[in-house]
C-alpha cells in the first residue's frame, strides 16, 4: 500500500506569455494552474504516491478547471472546500539570458486568502494519512490563513503525522500586519522536516548566522535553532542568467551533512516550481529511501533539475526518469 | 478641427479561450483590453474623432499594456491616472448556437474601483473638450467610483460639455450597499443623451412602463421621465442563439421616433461590445449628422452590426465601412 | 463511495486538423481522446454522476494520457487494465457546408481489440454499481472483444445491473469473420435499454421494417422484436450539410411514444459524439427522471444539441446548461 | 493516358490574418501561394490531370517555396523560368457577414510583371500538350506580359492546342497605358473557350448588352460577338454577405444553354479562388465529359462550391468529392 | 546531367508535441513525414540531386499527404506502390537538457511492413539509375520486407548500381523471429558503401572489436570483415545532454582514415535525422567529390550539423549552405 | 508639449517564420514592423523620452498598422506623411547555431524610397525638437531619399539640433547610381555624433585604416577624418554562431576612449535591431548622462544586450531594466 500524503495550500491560475514574449507583446497567455503546495502534490502523484490536495477554491469555471487539472495529474481533490470570490492568479513573464523573469501577483482576496478556521474538517482529511506538507506561503497570505495553518498542524501532530514545510519566503506577501517571525516559529515547532535557505531562516525563523556561514550552512543552523527537527535541507541555486542556473542540494540529519551532485542547466525551459519539485523529491525520498539520506538528497536534486525542462509550475516526471539521471545516465540519448 | 471627446470608465483585461473552447478546455487565453467606455473611445478614434480616455490604472505591466493598446487604437491616454493594486479582468467563454456565452468577472478591488474623489483634475481633462461620455457601469462598481461620476458630470456641466450615458445595467455589480435608483437619476439629471433599454430604465431610473409597452418604448418613456434629455436611444436585439442575433435601433428626439434598418447577424464573431459600438455610432452621428436623426440612428445600427464581425471588445471599423453598409451596399464582395 | 455507472469500451486518440483544414494541409493535429463509451462516461461525469470507465489501454505515454484525460473529466479509471501494443487512433477531417467530414480509422491491433476473456475482474468492477453501458462498437472490433462483451453482460445481469446499449453500427468494422446478426441479438437479450436507428436495427438485429416505416419507427419495431426491453430510443438527425443538422429524439416505453423538441444546429462546431451525448442524456434521465419519459427524451435531445457546440468527442456540459435549453431558455444571452 | 494541360500566369504569396482578424489586429499572417492560373493548375492536378504551370518566378526563398507548393499539389514545374526582383504578393483580410473582405495588392515589379518576349521556349513547353489555359489578369499586369500572352497564344494555335480563358477583370490592374479593349479582343480571337461575366465582357471585350439582359446572358452575347468560340460559360454568384453566397453556372455551346444546380453557401471558409475552381471544373469537364455539356456545367459548379469550404486560393478536392455532391449526395454525413 | 539515386524504405507520420512539451501536456501535435531513407532522399533533393523514393504507402489521405510532402521537397514519387492498411507512425517527445527525448513507435502492420516480393518492378525503378540507398531498418521491420531488400539489392547489383547502406540498428525492431546477424551480412555482401557505428557492426554484422577499439574504429573493423566494401564511414556523436551534442565523422577507404572537423551543437533544435543527413552528405560527396575523401567526410559532417538546426526529420539545406560552414565561415552573420 | 527627439527613416513590415523555421516550412509568418530609425524611436520611447518618427508611409491598411504599432510603443506619429504605392517589407529567417539567419529584402518602390524633397515640412517637424537621428540606410535607398536626408540635416543644423547618425552600411542597397562615398561625407559634415564600425567607415566615408587597426579603432579614425564630430562610437560584436554572440561598445570623445563591459549572449532570441538598441542607448546616454561618457557607453551596451532577448526589431526595455544589468545585477532571479 502507498502512503497517503496531504498537501495544504493555495492553487492559482498562472498566465504566461508564450515564447519568452513580454506582457506588452502578448496577444495570448498560456494558462496553467499551480502553487507551491499543489506543485508538490502533482510531483508526488507522478512519483506514484497517493496524495490529496486541501484548499479553498471558488465555485466558478476557473475553480472547476484548477480542480480538473489536479485530477488529471492524479491528485485526489475530494478534500477541497469550495468558496470565496475569486481564484488567485499571477502573470509570469519568462525572461531569457540577461532579461529577468517578472511576476505580477494578483492573488489578494482569493478563496484561499479568505479561508477561515473551522472550515476544513481535518479529522476527515487526515483519515488514513501519514504525512502533511505545508509551506511558508500560506501563513503569509492572510491572518486567517495563518490560523488555519496552526489548526491543521495541531490536528496533524495529534494524529501523529509527519509534517514537512518549505519555508518559501515571499517579500511581496506578509502584508496583513504580522511579520513572519511572529508566526512561523510556533508553526515550525509542529513540523518535523524543513526545507529552507539562509535568507528564509534569518527572516522567517530568526535563525542567526555567523559571518562566514555560506548558503549551505542553513540546514545546520536551523537544526541548532529547532533541535526537534528530524531533517533540514536546503537547495543551492547559482543563477548565471535567467536561462542558466546550477542546482544542488544539502541535507542535514543532525549528525551528518549529505550533498548531491550539482546539475548545470544552461537553457532552462521554466524555473518556477524548481523548489517545489525539490521538496517533492525530499518527501518521496524520506518515505522510500528511509535509511539512505544520500539517496534522498540525490533524488531531490535530480527531480528539481528535471523540473527545469518542463513548462508550467509542476514537475511531470516519473521516478524512473529521476533515477535515470541520478547517476548521470541517459545523457541526451533518444530512446528508440 | 475635430471635436474632443472624453470617455470616462474602467478598462479591463479580457481573457477568452480561443475558438469557442470552454474555459475547462483552454490551454491558452486570447488577451484583449476593453470596457464599455474604453470601447466607445476606440470606436470613436477609428471614426477619426479626437478622443481621450480617463481612468485609474495600476502601475504594473498589465496597466502599461492596457494603456499601450488604447494608444495603438488612436486614443489619447495622457489623462489616465496611475494607481491601485490590480487591473480588473474578466473571463469570457464565447458560446455558439444553443450554448450561451459565459462571463466570469474578476474586477473587484481594481484601480478603478478604488478611485476616489479629488484624484482626477477635471478642469485639465476638459480643456478643449466638447463631449463627456460615461456609462452606468462606473457608479455600479463602488461607492467612491459613483462619487467620482458625480464629480465628473458636475464639472462637465459647468464647462458646458454635452454629456452622454449608456445605462448598461449589470446585475452582478451594484453590490456596495446602494441600489441604482439611489444613484443614477441624479446623474442622469446632469446628462443630455441617454442610451438604454426597457429593463435598464425600469431598474436603474425607476421609469414605469405600461403593459403593452414594447422594447422600443424605452426612449419615449425615458424622455417622459427626464424631459431635460435631448435625445434618447435604444438598441433592439433579438437573440435567436449565441451565434445569431438581429440588431436595430430607435432614436427619440422628443417629437419623433427614428428607426434604423434591422441587421441580421447569423454567425457573429464576438458580440461583446456591440452596444458600445452602437453608442459610439450615436456620438459620431450627433456630432457629424447634427440635423439628421435618421442618419444618426442608421449609422449607429450599422456600426453596431459591424462590431459583431470583429474579435475583441472594441470595434475597429472606419466611417467609410459603416457608411458602406448603411445603404445595404458592399454585400460581401471582395474588393480587388 | 462506489461508482454507480460502468461504461465499457475503447478509448482512442483522435487527431484532427485545426480549423476545418484538410489532412493534406495540416501541419498540426489537435489531439483529443475519445470513443463512444468513454464519451458517455465523460458526459455523465459532467452531469455529476459517479461513473467508471473499463477498458484495456497500453502501457505507454499515449495510454497514460488517455487515462489522465478521463481523470481530468471526472471519470474513475481504477478499473482500466493496462496492456496491448498500441492505442487505437483515428484521424478526423472536419468538413464544412457541402464538404463531408472524413474519418481515417487506425484502430486495428489496439489494446482493446486484443482484449481477451478472463482479463477483467467483473465482480470487482461491479461492486456497488447499478448500471452498465456498452455499445455495438465493442463486439465489432474483434472476436475476443465480442466474447468479453458477453462475459461483461452476463456478469452484469447476474449482479442485477441495468444494462444499456447504443447499437452504433459501423460498416468499416465487423471484419473478423462474424456479422453483427450473429453476435448482437444474444447481447441485446442481456440488455434493458437500447438506443438505435432503423439501419442499426435492420443490419445488426435483423429487425424488419414495413415499407412506410419512417426513421422514427425504430423504437417501436425494436421493442416488438425484443419484448423484454424496458425502453428503446432513437435520435432523428437531419443532415442538411456538414455544418447544418437538426436533431431530435423519440423514446418508446412499450406503450407510448415520447418526442423531444427538434433543435436546429446551423453551424455545428463538432458533430462527432452527438449520439454519445444523447445516450448519456438518456442514462441520466432514466436515473434521475424515472417516471417522466417526456423529460428523459427532452434532456437527451438537449444534451445532444449542446454537444454539437463543443470541440472534441465528449460533451462537457452540466445539467444546468442542458436544462437551460430544454425549455428554449437562455437563447444566446451573455450572462453577466 | 492523361491529357497534358498548360496553365500560364502569375503565382503570388498570399498573406492573410488568421481567424477573420483585421490586418490591424494581426500578429501573424497565414501564408499560402496562389494566383488565378496557378489555382486552376492545382485544381486540375487534384482531378488527376497532368498539368504544368508556366511562369517567371524570382530566384529567392519565396520563389523556391512557391514552386515547392505547386509541386506538393502535383503540378509540374519544370517549365517555370526563374528571374525577376520579387515575388508578387497580396494581403487578404477575410471578412464575415456584413464586413467585406479586403485585398491589398502588392504585385507590381514582380518577376512575372517584368517577363519579356522570347524568354519562354513555347515550342518546348507545348511538347505533348493539348490544352493551354490563360486569364485576363496576365495581360493586365504589364505591357510586356500582354505581349507574352500573344506570343503564347500564337504558338498554341500553331500547335493546335485548345485554348481557354477566364476573363477575370481586375479594375486595380490595367495601369500601364492600354485598356483591356485594346488588348483582349485579339487574344480572344486565339482562344476557344471563354469564361466571363457580363461586366467582364462589356469592359474587356466591348460586348454590348440590352437593357433586359440578365447576368446569365453573358455566354450568349459573348458567343454572338466572337462566333469562333466553341463554348462560353459564366458563373452566377449571389452575394448575400461576406460569408453567405450562392453559386451556379451557365454554359452556352452556340445552340443551347445549360444551367447547373445553384449551391447555397451560408458560411464560406474562403471565397477567393471560387472562380478558378469553376474554371478548372470546366476544363476537366470539357476533356472528360466531351459530349455532355450538362455534366460539364454541373461538375464546374460543384467544384466551385467545394472550393468555398477550403482555406487558401486553390481547391484541393478530388473528382469523387465533386461528383459526390453533383447529385446532392453525401449531405454532411461523416464517413466512418 | 544529374545522377539518379533510388532510396528504398519506409516513410512514417511523425507526431511531436510542440515546444518541448511532454505528450501528457500536448493538445496539438506537429505533423511531419519522415523515415531514415526518405530523409536521405529529401536531403539529396535539396542538394539538387535527382532522387526517387521507393516504398509501399496505403491508399488514404495520410498516404497521399506523405507522398505530397516528398514531392514538395523535390523527391520523385512515381515508383511508390500504393497499398496496405495503415501508414506507420511514431510519436516523438523532444527532450531538453537532462530530459531525454522519447519515441513511441506505432509502425507495426504498416503498408511497408506488409510489403511482399514481386510487388515492386525493380527493372523499371532502376531505369537510368546509378545508385541505390537502403538502411538496416527495412529488414528489421518484417520477414517479407527483409526479402524485398534482398530482391532489390540483387537487382541493383545485376544492373551495376552503387549500393549504400546505413546500418541503423533499432533494438525495438527485429521482432519477427530472425536476428540481424541472420539477415544483414548477406545484404551487406551486395552493398558497396556502409555507414555504421561500433554497436551496429557488432550486433548486426558480427564484427568483433578489440578491447581498446574506440568508437572511431568501426570503419576499419567493418572493412576488415567485409573487404569488398569500397568505403566505410561512421559518425561520432558525443551526447552531453538532450540539447547539447557534438558531431564529427570518420571515413575509411581501405587505406587511409579521414576525419572531419567536430561541430559543437549546444542547443539543437531537432536531432532526429542527424544521421540521415550525414548519410545524404556521404552520398553527395561520393558522387560529387569522387577523388577527395577528406571533402566527402567534411561535407557529410557539416550537412549533419546543419540538420540539427531544422525542425522535422529531414534536412532542408542546400549545398551552398553546407559548404558555407565546411570552412567555419558564416559564423552567425545575418546576410543583408 | 513638443517632441525632443526626431527619428527619420523607413519603417517596414517584417515577416518571420515562427520558431526558427525555414521560409520553405512556414505556413505562417510572424508580423512585426521595424526599421533602423523606427527601432531607435521605439527604444527611446521605452526609455521615457519624447520622440517623434518622420517617414512616408502608404495609405493602406499596412501603412495604418505600421503607424498604430509606433503609437502603441509610445512614439509620436503626427509628422508622418502618407503616400506611395507600397510599404517596404522584408522576410527574416532566424537561424540557430551554425545556420545563418537569412534576409530577403522587398523594400524597393516603397513610400519611403519614392519620397521627394519639399514633401516634409521640416520647420514644423523641428518645432521644440532638440535632436535629429538618421542612419546611412536612408540615403542608400534612392537618389531622392538621399536628397531628403540633406534637406533634413540642413534644416536641423539651421535650427541648432544635435544630429546623430548610425552609418549602417547595407551592401544590398546603394543601387541607384551613386556610391556611399559620393553622398555620406557631406551628410556627416552636418552630423555631430556617429556610430559606425571599421567597414562602414572605410566603405561609406573613405576613412583609411592602418594594417594593425582593430575593430575598436573605428571611433578614433572616424574622429580624425571628421574632426568636427563630438563623439564617435562603435559596437564590437563577436559572432560565434547564429545563436551565440558577444557584444560590447567603445566610445571616443576626441580625447579618451571608453569601453563597456562585454556581454556574452549564448542563445539570442532575436539579434536584428541589436545595433539600433545600442544607438538608442547612446542617445539616451548623451542626453541623460551628459558628463559621464563611461556611463553612456555602459548604458548603450547593456541596452543592446537586452534587445537580443526580445522578439521583433525593437527593444522594449525600460531604463530600470537596462540599469539593472549595467552593474551585473539581477542575474536571472525571478522577481516575486
Amino acid at each position: 500500500m502507498k502512503n497517503k500524503i496531504i498537501c495544504f495550500g493555495e492553487i492559482m491560475l498562472r498566465l504566461s506569455p508564450p515564447n519568452h514574449q513580454k506582457i506588452e507583446q502578448a496577444d495570448t497567455f498560456n494558462a496553467t494552474y499551480g502553487g507551491a503546495e499543489a506543485n508538490v502534490a502533482v510531483s508526488l502523484a507522478h512519483f506514484d504516491q497517493s496524495v490529496s490536495f486541501v484548499s479553498r477554491i471558488p465555485e466558478n469555471q476557473l475553480g472547476d478547471t484548477a480542480i480538473a487539472q489536479l485530477r488529471k495529474h492524479g491528485v485526489d481533490t475530494k478534500n477541497i472546500v469550495r468558496g470565496g470570490e475569486r481564484l488567485g492568479s499571477y502573470f509570469l513573464e519568462i525572461g531569457v539570458m540577461h532579461r529577468t523573469s517578472q511576476v505580477v501577483y494578483d492573488r489578494a482576496y482569493s478563496g484561499f486568502a479568505t479561508l477561515k478556521e473551522n472550515t476544513i474538517d481535518w479529522i476527515k482529511v487526515f483519515e488514513g494519512a501519514e504525512w502533511l506538507h505545508w509551506s511558508g506561503i500560506s501563513p503569509a497570505v492572510s491572518a486567517t490563513a495563518a490560523k488555519v495553518c496552526f489548526e491543521a498542524l495541531s490536528a496533524a501532530k495529534k494524529k501523529g503525522l509527519t509534517v514537512s514545510c518549505d519555508l518559501n519566503y515571499r517579500s511581496k506577501l506578509w502584508k496583513y500586519g504580522k511579520g513572519p517571525k511572529e508566526i512561523m516559529p510556533q508553526l515550525i515547532e509542529l513540523t518535523d522536516i524543513v526545507l529552507g535557505g539562509k535568507e528564509d531562516a534569518r527572516i522567517m525563523l530568526g535563525v542567526e548566522f555567523e559571518e562566514n556561514d555560506g548558503y549551505d550552512s542553513a540546514p545546520r543552523r536551523i537544526k541548532e535553532h529547532f533541535p526537534h527537527l528530524k531533517m533540514v535541507a536546503t537547495s543551492l541555486r547559482k543563477s548565471y542568467s535567467a536561462s542558466h542556473n546550477n542546482i544542488s542540494g544539502v541535507l542535514f540529519d543532525g549528525i551528518e551533512e549529505f550533498r548531491s551532485t550539482a546539475y548545470d542547466m544552461p537553457f532552462m525551459i521554466d524555473r518556477v516550481g524548481g523548489g517545489d519539485a525539490y521538496m517533492a523529491g525530499l518527501i518521496y525520498g524520506f518515505i522510500n529511501y528511509t535509511d539512505d539520506p544520500q539517496k534522498i538528497i540525490d533524488f531531490a536534486a535530480a527531480a528539481s533539475c528535471l523540473k527545469h525542462t518542463i513548462h508550467g509550475d509542476a514537475s511531470l516526471t516519473k521516478v524512473s526518469e529521476v533515477e535515470g539521471i541520478m547517476g548521470g545516465k541517459d545523457a541526451g540519448l533518444v530512446s528508440r
